[in-house]
């Protein structure tokens, strides 16, 4: 069996859990570790308070092959999240040359001043590698297994492209869907209890839609097929086909849909 | 000081961790639960493993006044909510008559019959509360202090119409926001740290957002303050509204965005 590397997210900020933002991070990450063979296990949000990032990193990076954190290394009072890692791995940490580097000449051509709240974007842990940031120059930074991006979602995208050359992941988990429109989850839940528990080695899940369109409400089931190996996963689509069939339901194939 | 209530989110499944799903639930519980005077102060987000769900309800029902699980109580295998919470709290678990009351009539007036996946529905741990769905009939559960839910949004907030008269909530915490348009975190920090430490007694955090509109990017800063107590909220907005005039800008103060 092919290895598998796992990963955990950690979203940091008191305006995801207050719900004044509507976090996209960890889909995002999710979808950009997937065809790097890096799984998402479990994904934490949690509030800027310095002792709650430092135990959640630690225990996340020994649990994980992976940590990815967004959020809290701006240049505000309440950007804690650089200054926490470093105490997760017992770094210190300072301002650093190759990060003003950086900074300095993007705050100059903009004729902007480094003043004291811009430096604290140079802090960054001894020892971490620097994470390029193509949107707004302050970079993230790499610590052990932990990588430290920004919470803004396009500055987040911007950063994962100098992620990927620095993972090394394992198998693919390939999904597959079949679309059952018209079925309740009540109508095949048996059939696919019973597949699941005769090919324990692949992962079935089922998941219900609905959506208003016009006057009428449509629904439907997907039925999800998860695997590392592709022969398994293959045969496991022909049995879900034959059950949304069994229905007297005509599946739907979408290969975009994991 | 008026006592301060906690909540924590557990959001179940595969589908969010994997990317196929953008959760929305715990943004929903959030905004429901502020005006009622219960924070979430966490939030989980785990996948579709017994021994996992088991463990992370034991250890949020004990660190906090309130828990809100959503997804994983449907009719598929998939679905081991109900079971794993009722073995968090070490009780039996069985289809119960009074749930049964509430699903053979909806199928039965709908023509569906109750088969061996529905009945799973009706599966409810010993001693919990039933939570009314006025969207799809299965409900949810309330045992001890932990709020089982449907993962579906348009259901979960259904459900939700069951449950605020069942909590008990704290100090309600306000949070005021004024908006400056064209400013960077940058060039607010300093102040902002100062008022910060000034004012300990009041939370105080930064938002920057930005937007493409038209071929141009527009951007600024959110500065939000919090506190359970209107007085000092009061006095804290005007020391905002100092801190973006001092840029020459005028502070825009959004009621309705917390």
């Amino acid at each position: 069996m092919a290895q598998t590397v796992t990963a955990a997210v950690i979203i940091i900020g008191d305006e995801i859990l207050s719900g004044r933002t509507q976090d996209s991070n960890l889909k995002t990450i999710a979808e950009f570790l997937n065809p790097l063979g890096v799984e998402v296990r479990e994904a934490r949000v949690i509030p800027d308070v310095h002792e709650t990032i430092v135990k959640t990193v630690d225990v996340m990076r020994t649990r994980h092959d992976y940590v990815f954190t967004t959020g809290g290394i701006g240049p505000t009072h309440d950007d804690i999240t650089a200054d926490a890692v470093a105490a997760a791995f017992e770094r210190t940490i300072d301002v650093r040359a190759d990060a003003l580097a950086i900074l300095r000449p993007w705050y100059e051509a903009r004729g902007q001043e480094i003043n004291e709240g811009r430096m604290r974007m140079a802090r960054i842990p001894a020892g971490a590698e620097l994470i390029h940031n193509p949107v707004s120059a302050a970079p993230g930074f790499m610590l052990g297994n932990v990588f430290v991006m920004a919470g803004i979602p396009s500055v987040m995208r911007g950063m994962l492209q100098d992620v990927g050359h620095r993972i090394k992941g394992g198998a693919v988990l390939h999904a597959h869907t079949v679309r059952g429109a018209g079925l309740r989850e009540g109508d095949i839940a048996e059939p696919l209890g019973a597949l699941a528990k005769a090919r324990p080695e692949v992962s079935f899940g089922s998941y219900p839609w609905m959506r208003l369109k016009g006057k009428t409400t449509e629904y439907g089931v997907n039925l999800v097929a998860r695997s590392r190996d592709p022969d398994l996963i293959a045969a496991a689509l022909l049995a879900l086909v034959e059950i949304v069939e069994a229905q007297g339901v005509k599946p739907e194939i979408d290969p975009k849909k994991d």
